[in-house]
């Protein structure tokens, strides 16, 4: 992963300033999952860690965005960089980092171009249909998940496909996996959300339904209530909750087997990812896969 | 212009979104300046025509991240995007744009889809850096031009190269022109800001300077001016105007020259794009250089 994190500051580097680099280097580094993915599957070629590194670089330049968004003080555990250099740094310091990648990307095939802008689209997409939907409490299934297929599967979809096309390998069966794989790492993220505790997190705990999100478990529990609690639930919504109302979301969610379901759910998503590669024969894949349904932050 | 248009809306319609595509068309439609040099200057191929709409995307997203960092209510006299619907949305649908026209930039030649994409992450430097240079009294000539050069003439210039790329012209001589086309763009958008009614602007008049932004003629005013008028001039920065500093700032600037001076720095530059291209025989592109610089608005 050494490479890629160079590959990374070498890009930023191209643009020559000091102030931009030094920006870059207090982003809070992540899991790097889409690079682990990509290496992978498509090997260690120079175009593979190419494209891992630009890969990274988007997705670093849209968290940087969806904190802005969201007003995000945090960022695994560190402060974000809007909190520290505001939100006007943050907009430009992602529209560097998008802009770097994709100047890098026209040097890559143009079908892995292409798969890989088309899906910032698509991200971008969903980050505004999110915006949309927390607006009020939406209570439409359907909606939440073409959502998180937008804001997070479709690059871990595309990082996956992009990477079989570099490693020549059968596209379409690592689309689906890549597909599956965000999905279902997107509904195990907004279970975290309300299981883990803050420190765990980086984050305060049930930070999504304060800003307007209704995920997974809170559409179960939502169903699966009555018109009393229903609205109990609704009052709730967006609001800053003590801890007597975080026990009863908490509570009743375990009881209502919503948090269970959620996480059958993101199961069956793994599930499916599994199936669609198990002639590839590549047991980091399915590793992948498990690493990411059993973690805990 | 009605083809790249329509070629700009097909565009967004690929990503298959009613809510974005409403969004798209509130979008003040501008002077479509880099989309008639590309066609002046490529022909009027399809892909050129293609790469007209999309840099009239990108543009289009850079000024919706753009009206976000400065606070701007009004573009080309009407509501901003930001203005109606919020600081998310437009932060959001830059990205979609930008991320959409390097979707379809993966379709024309790897040269071109580099030289765009570059010139944009030299756009997002710019912003960042007018910014930074925006948080003191800049009196700095040299770190405005190169400011001015990342954030507005880098994508005149990339638009004029990769149109004589696509038009199999000689690449070099375009980008000077390009280069210059750009600053003098920008030197004359700064004294307009100061000499145009807010009613021909469409937003308020010397509203740069309430922004932190030390245009060339400020620039200039401030080497001509005295100890005391220096501190004056200081002290008003950032600051709301009233009626009398308005008249001292433009009449201070009448009288020292400052006004002149700058118009004649975006004529020189204006002459050096000229030059450039002489021996093109493109009435056109003299054509687009005498607008620019005797325009009101």
């Amino acid at each position: 992963m050494e490479k890629v994190e160079l590959l990374m500051t070498q890009m930023v580097e191209t643009l020559d300033d000091k102030y931009i680099l030094e920006l870059f280097e207090k982003i809070p580094k992540g899991k790097r999952l889409r690079a682990k993915l990509i290496l992978k599957i498509a090997g260690l070629s120079e175009d593979a860690y190419k494209l891992a590194a630009i890969v990274e670089l988007i997705h670093a330049a849209s968290l940087l965005h969806d904190d802005v968004i969201d007003d995000a003080m945090l960022r695994r555990g560190q402060e974000s960089i809007n909190s520290i250099f505001g939100d006007k740094t943050s907009i430009m310091l992602g529209d560097i980092l998008y802009s770097t990648g994709f100047a890098a990307l026209t040097a890559l095939p143009q079908n892995v171009a292409f798969k890989v802008s088309n899906a910032v689209a698509l991200l971008s997409a969903g980050e505004l249909l999110d915006v949309e939907l927390s607006k009020k409490f939406n209570d439409n299934e359907e909606q939440y998940i073409d959502m998180i297929y937008k804001k997070t599967a479709s690059l871990i979809e595309a990082s996956s496909a992009s990477a079989a096309m570099l490693g020549g390998k059968n596209v379409e069966i690592y689309e689906i996996y890549g597909k599956n794989l965000g999905l279902a790492f997107q509904v195990i993220d907004d279970i975290l959300d309300i299981t883990q505790d803050s420190d765990k997190l980086g984050k305060p705990s049930l930070h999504d339904f304060k800003e307007g999100k209704t995920t997974l478990p809170y559409l179960y529990l939502y169903k699966r209530i009555d018109a009393d609690e229903k609205k109990k639930l609704l009052s709730l919504f967006k609001k800053d909750l003590d801890e007597d109302d975080r026990m009863w979301i908490k509570n009743r969610m375990k009881e209502t087997c919503s948090l269970d379901d959620s996480m059958e759910y993101a199961r069956k998503l793994g599930g499916e990812a599994l199936e669609s590669i198990k002639d590839e024969k590549n047991d980091h894949l399915s590793d992948i896969i498990t690493q990411m349904i059993y973690r805990d932050f």
